[in-house]
């Protein structure tokens, strides 16, 4: 079992990782450029300022920013020539590449990449529970000894994240498709809005808001995540904007000839996004659930949401999932709570009962 | 005042607008090319069946499919020569120009869009308060009566919503933004999906599921919604892909060349969704309020939100928004808790003290 774990960087998931280590009983050596980000963290709780003359680690993490991931990696690698060194970069074909190129020892480093953080950055986010249930892509090569292997599952597992491990260019293919492309789409999409008049923005429901929430993402970060990952990323927008040409197409057709066929186009291409919203897994991982929605007007006030929730509660009836909307100009909103399919007309009594306004 | 206003087309906008009306004291006829959906909304409360020989309305309204309306438009001018008519759809510009080029009387026609329904559809989904909060955007011309305008703002008032009057080519470009695009958007992302393996799909998270939630949506009425558009939803498709082909050709750059000014076009196109994202009005159509975010970790069992809630309530801060999080395989959720800003430290401390685990 591995004791001491070296983390070199102290941002948001280094930070986050050292907590979570350290309440595991792990010891934890922390180092980071920035004297008082390291400080900080220290007093966060992620562990301890790592000494000059310290002991050996049995494991480095790399928590560095992706654009520096290599170089610090094999620095790492070179001045701790019995440890193992992984890191947690979001894009991994790049990184190890570059270790690979530069002839660092590929037994002993193992990519990894934690399925956490995001929009926010810095260790002031940084938080214990940030990798619990999140998954946790580990990405060794042919030459990566197993022992090395199995210390970064350990860690994965001692901060309670799923275990995923896969090659390197099929991890960059998925997170192109899961995370870096409809970080591009949201961006897009809000970028149409800097100009409309306020009257237009007004119109904004929510429909908007979902699909532009990520854009609201740090350009920095992304702009190293987009870039480290650059290959597959182009290859998704690429068939995304064959889509989006067709499209464009079908819908020039409507608006200046008979546009036969372009009604086709259109309705698949909206068929297709059914396909593709179906095969998103639901609540825990677990295989899409279709859940009932039951819609509840909610007073606008303290503690409204409170009693929809114990009332809930005493029913017996557990919240799968909440989307909450909030009316224009309105003294309520409505929360939209899914439920298992079984409990939904239950549910709806009970509520009904206790004097909510219940809809379908 | 009007007091009876026949509706034609009792789907899930005609049906909801019934039932909103008659409970405002409106006397409502119903009437529908299916004699099943009429009296299913009837018997849910809508109003009355029109009958053969009843009395002129003095507002008809038209809730028929986007692609009928303006047909079904001029028969009830024709009809009703002393009624005002006015219609639903999503779309104003195309149903205006087909009014008039067919000689319908604009003087008595002036259209207007509820925004409200969408992702559901059918009387049953139906609910009087639907409009509740909602914008209803009418959109006069220059021939419209001015009484023929009032009475379709006292309906609209009538069932809640706030009225915004635009031109007819202001609200389809502003809702190509706001509403279609996004819709497009979503659609293609999530169409990206389809033959992505399982492992790969199961690293989806929360930015996956917002960007894409709308993707669910049913794609005949949307490529009825997207065809009525489609000039001006072709026009900022187009936008779009501009900067998509940028991105495309930034990210080919660094792939394949020392990708020169490549990292600033990648920043840009996420910095630029940033400007825009921040225009979205906040609740209650309020300029955009910076809400602090309260991250609390809650059991996944029933009761535990609604004990949340109440503690919330209890320590008198009220919730602005909310977004629920599930772990992986895990038996607890985070709760994002958005509340003003001077609010936050309070809250913390309070939930502290009521045993949460409470994170920035």
């Amino acid at each position: 079992m591995t004791t001491h774990i070296r983390v070199v960087g102290t941002g948001l998931i280094g930070a986050s990782l050292g907590i979570a280590l350290s309440r595991n009983g792990f010891r934890v050596s922390l180092t980071d450029p920035s004297p008082t980000a390291v400080r900080l963290a220290r007093d966060l709780g992620a562990g301890e300022l790592a000494a000059d003359g310290s002991d050996a680690p049995e494991l480095v993490v790399v928590a560095a920013p992706p654009d520096v991931a290599a170089e610090v990696i094999l620095a790492e690698l070179t001045r701790w020539p019995d440890a193992f060194v992984t890191d947690v970069a979001s894009v991994k074909g790049a990184v190890v590449d570059a270790v690979r190129d530069a002839g660092g020892d590929l037994g002993r480093y193992v990519g990894s990449h934690p399925m956490a953080g995001g929009e926010r950055s810095g260790a002031m986010a940084a938080r214990g529970d940030l990798f619990d249930g999140r998954a946790w892509v580990i990405v060794p090569t042919s030459r990566s000894r197993p022992d090395a292997v199995d210390a970064v599952r350990d860690v994965a597992h001692a901060v309670g994240a799923a275990v995923s491990v896969m090659e390197a260019h099929e991890h960059d293919a998925a997170v192109a498709v899961v995370s870096h492309v409809p970080q591009v789409a949201a961006s897009l999409v809000a970028s149409r809005l800097r100009d409309l008049s306020d009257p237009a923005v007004g119109l904004a429901g929510q429909g908007l808001r979902d699909v532009t929430r990520i854009a609201a993402s740090d350009p920095r970060l992304w702009t190293q995540i987009l870039a480290g990952n650059a290959g597959a990323v182009r290859d998704v927008l690429r068939e995304l904007r064959a889509d989006l040409d067709e499209v464009i197409t079908a819908l020039d057709d409507l608006e200046t000839t008979d546009g036969r066929g372009a009604l086709e186009v259109v309705n698949r291409t909206i068929g297709n996004g059914n396909v593709g919203h179906a095969r998103i897994p639901g609540k825990h991982g677990a295989a899409p659930t279709a859940y009932t929605t039951v819609v509840v007007v909610v007073p606008d006030r303290p503690g409204a949401l409170g009693k929809l929730f114990t009332d809930m509660g005493e029913a017996g009836v557990n919240l799968e999932d909440l989307h909450l909307e909030h009316g224009l100009g309105q003294p309520f909103g409505l929360a939209e709570v899914s439920v298992v399919p079984g409990t939904a007309e239950h549910l709806r009594q009970a509520l009904d009962e206790r004097g909510w306004r219940v809809h379908d």
